[in-house]
């Protein structure tokens, strides 16, 4: 096995905003701590449940190392360095390393829709430049463009790429990944409704934003899985199905702060054109939370 | 639970044909008796796999006739009686009942694609003219249209619509059935590459046409779900995946005609335009049973 | 350019049922009378638009005789001869070639994915049979086949495969056929909304069940086109697209059937498991008929 | 009608960048330039050909300002400013505007799939900020959110978003547009292989970046539609068709870039991860290149 240090829950924290829409460092630094403290096996921010995307270069730096100062080495970080630019993502990904991050997650953000030539000498810049892993993040909805297996299998050649996170939520991608790749590289589950779909396939670990929300409930489902019981399993997961749904559906920045604040945590304010869930969504939601307890 | 008299593994018979394009009913009951000795849970004439719409009416009564008799009451019999027409499907769903079978499968076939009034009228109208329970079948691929889970759940309130049978490849609408439909209803899957995600998800059954080819690596699967033990599931899941793709993809009836005559048994000639696989075709096959062994 | 008797307005006609859901053949000729005197181009018995598939084959003979009965050579006659198997589509283009018709239409149903190979030797062993035209026709939404631009370059090389019909609502695929077909090969369009488009394009014919409804505004098109008059050609089709689009998405028969009656016309019965449209479907087609007039 | 001061061939530049991929733009003047004195009824800078999503501010900046020294009021001038945030979409805005713009264009770039009111929003912020017209654009391949006709209706209840950009590709949108939008607001193609089928259905313009290669069919096929000449329209259109399919399918910047250079004129270098095309895609476009002399 290619070095690779995550499995079981990867958690996603968010971003959170003060009222100006600036990044609020300290309150970020409090929601990440519950993450650890609950027990999640690795935390990855800037992905893009923290919005990511939507940050200034100085943001995304001062999140790097306000987690890699926050957490401490309790538990391995995963930091998103993605950018439409390789000459961007050079730089992130060498920052991350420096600040002290144990991998970086990379997903070939795309305007124009990259060749398959084009997106492996994005991943071989990068990887030339730091010698951390590599999670190489497959997610058409968001970046744009659907890495086929064989492009995969092609990313993987390069030395510290030795992980794929899958999420266009079609199972049969996960059995190719398990099959062809075998046991030379991780294979991590995006999709929060596949994730029991994803267990069961073989996967490694889930890379989830809902541990800011359930996280027992998740840890409860890799658990069953890791002690092989498919009944317990199923029934974690049935319970869960509902929250997970909810949201991916709503968008995961927008449903984690509504889910926080449901909870009476502190979730702080999101950054235009990102808008709060409507009245009608949080009572839903409501209602989804309810049903756990 | 509303009668459902099937679990575990349902076997789907292929049609053979002699060479004058004619049904072959000598050649079929060998093939069926193949599928009842192997453990077979249940059998199921007239499906997609036994080309049921490329058969006259005295074709599909010969095939159910012959069925019956051939099973001799060993296993529960589900035979296909779906049909352009309300009338014609009344029709052949009464010769069912009539001649001995446990239940039919019915698929809304649409030329117009049918709005769902239609199709609860369509089901409602052969249900009251038969007492043993429908399968209602939802296929997009074959049937031309796809029956929401609203839908379905609405077709399940028609008193002998006990079971559904779902080939979407959506593992999220296996999750909507199990949830929404509870212990109500038997929810069964069609969709071969999804055979492990769909037991994980809790389907009652497998319907397939696999049994043909490898009823053994089947029935393991169905055993080893319903030992719990779902690290064994995976590893004969992933030994036959291969196969079960390949039988999808170049078409169950041409691909099970095939795969038999590999294994050197007769399999019979096919109903034009379907025509045998190309010579690489059946080398590809060849290398993907010598895997098996 | 290859035999090839159509251009402009080719009228489909319904097959109209009675109370028992029989073939009402006196009010097809009737129907069918219309769509001449209207000053159609040519009529289309037996397609999608006359429930075709949902006919016995005797059904299918007796509205061909009627057609050539009826039409008394005053325009070309296309008759639809489509079936799943090979034999019983040979069948019934040799019976329409007997009984007068100038040309057949042929669509490749498919239960089951028929290949590029299976197609060809299809329609191959058709035309082996008959020496009048045949129009192969594309239409993926019922006929569960998308054929290729390459696959129906295939088709015109068999020499009575002279015209093909397109309905994909792809525009693209039509610049494709008109540039690569070139004037071999007449191409026509059977996506009502895609009339101008099409005619745009180049096409040669429309064929459309709207003469049932509106026959003045889809000669009215058609003959701004042939005048090169594209100023009025689009006047003409935005006032009749809303009409287009409501009977597309109705469905063809439900939807003549139910404009026939508001204008005062007898339709006929449907054939279940088609049902005639709702009253709140007809009370909004009455409020598209009324804003033609 | 709002104001709306484009019409006909609004040409769309590339940016070019030197050897160490920074903006050059002295060359970029130049192929403005070109653009310009070909006849071009206005120009486009920071689209999607200009590779907007790929710079920094301060290049966006730069870009504008080189664009309205080198115009000088020849032609009307819509500068693209779009941004994942509200707060630097106002900002672009405001400086195109003070700069000299005569119009900008909006696409909701999304990363998280933005609600109808995040949207409406969205364009809100921005319109009340600038008194210069907004063309909304809606083009899901590239901006990720697809807009329904109800939803751009909406924001051309904003008094100052006067214009649709259309790129879905999709005629039947464009009939819906030039419907429900009447003359009151101005409907633009962005699609190149759709521009006959959205010129036949009434659009004021085609948004394009062919002027950079063939300019004078661009507005060959604009002069036939505005003589009401379909079949010179038609004639015309087909002529580039392979021209205009072929720079879509290869992505605009890497596609103009190589057909500048095999028409002798320097096109500059590109930034990563955009890469120039293969040798066989040049040697393709060659060939197309040569069927138009």
């Amino acid at each position: 096995m290619k070095n690779n240090p995550f499995k079981g829950i990867i958690a996603y924290p968010i971003t959170p905003f003060d009222k100006d829409e600036q990044v609020d460092i300290v309150l970020y630094k409090k929601l990440l701590e519950r993450l650890i403290v609950a027990g999640s096996h690795a935390v990855a921010p800037l992905g893009s449940t923290g919005v990511m995307p939507y940050l200034t270069d100085q943001e995304k730096e001062a999140i790097t190392e306000a987690t890699i100062d926050q957490v401490k080495g309790r538990v391995p970080v995963l930091v998103g360095v993605s950018n439409l630019t390789t000459e961007r993502t050079v730089y992130h990904a060498k920052f991350a390393e420096k600040a002290g991050a144990n991998a970086v997650m990379i997903i070939p953000m795309s305007y124009w829709k990259l060749t398959d030539d084009e997106i492996v000498q994005h991943y071989d810049a990068v990887a030339k430049q730091i010698s951390i892993p590599i999670m190489a993040y497959n997610n058409p909805a968001t970046g744009g463009v659907d890495m086929s297996p064989a492009l995969l299998k092609r990313l993987l050649e390069i030395p510290n790429v030795t992980m794929i996170k899958e999420s266009t939520g079609d199972v049969q991608r996960m059995h190719y990944l398990r099959r062809k790749l075998g046991e030379d590289a991780g294979f991590y589950n995006g999709s929060n409704p596949l994730a029991l779909a994803a267990f069961a396939a073989g996967a490694n670990g889930w890379c989830t934003a809902a541990p800011n929300l359930i996280p027992k409930l998740n840890l409860d489902l890799y658990n069953a899985i890791d002690k092989n019981d498919l009944q317990e399993a199923q029934k974690v997961f049935y319970k869960q199905l509902n929250l997970l749904k909810f949201i991916v559906n709503k968008g995961l920045p927008r449903a984690i702060k509504a889910g926080l604040e449901l909870q009476g945590i502190e979730g702080g304010f999101l950054r235009s054109p990102l808008k709060p869930l409507t009245e009608s969504e949080v009572a839903e939601f409501k209602l989804i939370l309810a049903e756990l307890e």
